[in-house]
């Protein structure tokens, strides 16, 4: 792998659509040219990627939310970077950028839409583009407050606690005065969800069948949950949904636990009749409207020092595939960042 | 089996808790005396029974909207009769009355509540008080109403199609612009879904897997489902879910195909999230404060003509659990009820 940027383009591309989940074999490193901006285009020098669970929906020939990743095409992904040549006069070359691009050193986007310039001195780390300030932070908030809809006093259950959005998600429930419990995988992420993100409550998933959950729901959440931010699908959502008070609302996030198998899908539904609740899906772009109210009120809540986020950095595009494996096994803590380019734009 | 009323009351008790389809052993016929009423309660001589779905689902020791059924407690059901005794002065003995009361010939009830005279004068048939008139009718119009919220121009699917709630809901969808899709069992229900209950088109799940439903569907409504009416689950709602619009409304009703097995759960959730759609269930006491206005609406479009309804009745107490049954296997034709007593209050 060369370490001269500006002279090659290397990207990873999907191969063929993975099975379960996804291996090496699933994709190719190459070597291309580096491309030039046409007009009204520029070229982004990557430095940083953004590695979401969403990213392995994208990678099936199932319809979603936006076409599927062809075969052969670099792997799609939320960049940010410098800008490295440009065809457009507002998008002058130098200034951070962010785009939907992929994971390659240089992603080729019209200017304007989702490729926005990003200003990197108004943050601690250009990096918080990808996280706090960026989707994820957008979707723990509107996620929470727009389909949940708690109540000061409410329960609110978040399933991937410790996650890049459960994290968020439960310090914003606490800021709006409800009760909070989180399940996440393994004893040091359930003391991180108590002891960093606040959370009254925290469960260990690992070792524990739907029933095993059921019981240590009940047992942290005695008078029944009113919210569920659930990003994990599976048990874990089976035994929360065992555990609804009536009225209850369900902001379906993500499912991460069924992303790399057969779905087993959600198996006590009856409880949203006799609960009278629902379980409602959403996107971000659901929202678009009220980002800049929303990220007003995140940015307040930061500055107050009420809201503690982590990245996770990994460092280089061959490492693109751990990385993104590490969101399935629960390796990570925090948001998962692959950083393609130190800040001299030399390969990371 | 006497055919002499007022000397006993036959009750069908729950003998064991259902594994899977009931069977004539989970149940158990006896004869006890016949009760009278304390100060404050009436003694209704039944001549009709509402044989439910959900009265499944309290044969179950899981929780609910109500408790289960004691083992050995008469199966509890919504009926209909003649006050044989009374110990309420504003429930007159001979007048008409329904209660939550049981499948048995005489069922006490405190008097207010749930238990309240009807006027068998006043509708076409006294029976239309457990279907049309009763929860079935108001199941239909708020689910459909309230929970789908169809817009003229919609497309509405309606699962369990041609069964006592389904049958109203595509009439009512139809009433308030909408097209409409029915799904059903074999040839005859679908015939019926058109040429009775006006459906635009119908479906038969019959031999159909989900990639086959889901074609179907999206033959049957090639611009998407905006409103999902579920009775169902299983293969069927996993295909109606890959045909929603984005925005959708699945009002969740029933899981028909459920109740009597593990249930398979519902495996295209993603759905939810990629087309911000939303399940919610539903049960029609969260709507008691408009019961009045949407009898009122029911009530002029039956005067108009314009909602045909199905009652499938079947005779006698004896008959209880293979009526029942038929509700599973699909052999209903309209809203099934059971018929305890002749007019004259013989045993029927």
């Amino acid at each position: 792998m060369s370490a001269n940027p500006g002279s090659e383009n290397r990207r990873l591309l999907l191969h063929r659509r993975p099975e379960g989940i996804p291996t090496a074999a699933d994709f190719a490193h190459v070597s291309d040219a580096v491309p030039t901006p046409a007009e009204g285009e520029i070229v982004i020098r990557n430095h940083y990627a953004s590695l979401d669970p969403a990213m392995r929906g994208w990678m099936d020939a199932a319809p979603s939310y936006m076409p599927p990743i062809a075969l052969g095409d670099a792997v799609r992904a939320t960049v940010i970077g410098r800008i490295a040549a440009s065809g457009h006069p507002d998008f002058p070359e130098g200034r951070w950028a962010m785009t939907l691009g992929a994971l390659e050193d240089y992603s080729v986007a019209a200017a304007g839409g989702f490729t926005q310039l990003i200003d990197a001195d108004a943050v601690p780390s250009v990096t918080n583009y990808l996280s706090v300030f960026g989707a994820v932070g957008l979707t723990a908030y509107f996620g929470l407050l727009r389909i949940g809809r708690p109540t000061p006093g409410d329960t609110v259950l978040v399933t991937g606690a410790a996650g890049a959005v459960g994290s968020l998600v439960g310090q914003i429930a606490k800021i709006k005065g409800c009760r909070t419990v989180g399940i996440a995988g393994g004893p040091e992420k359930c003391a991180r969800l108590t002891e960093r993100y606040g959370y009254d409550a925290a469960i260990d998933y690992r070792d524990k069948d739907v029933s095993a959950l059921d019981a240590a729901i009940r047992d942290a959440a005695p008078d029944g949950v009113d919210v569920i931010f659930e990003n994990v699908g599976g048990d874990i959502f089976d035994a929360g949904l065992l555990n609804l008070n009536e009225g209850a609302r369900v902001a379906l996030c993500g499912l991460i636990s069924e992303y790399n198998r057969e779905p087993v899908g959600a198996r006590n539904l009856w409880q949203l009749i006799v609960k009278s609740a629902r379980i409602e899906g959403f996107l971000i772009r659901d929202f678009l409207d009220e980002f800049a109210s929303g990220a007003v009120e995140m940015g307040s809540w930061l500055a107050d020092g009420r809201l503690a986020f982590d990245e996770h950095v990994e460092l280089g595009l061959d490492q693109a595939v751990p990385a993104f494996l590490k969101l399935f096994s629960g390796a990570n803590n925090g948001k998962m960042i692959l950083q393609i380019a130190n800040d001299d734009g030399s390969a990371a």
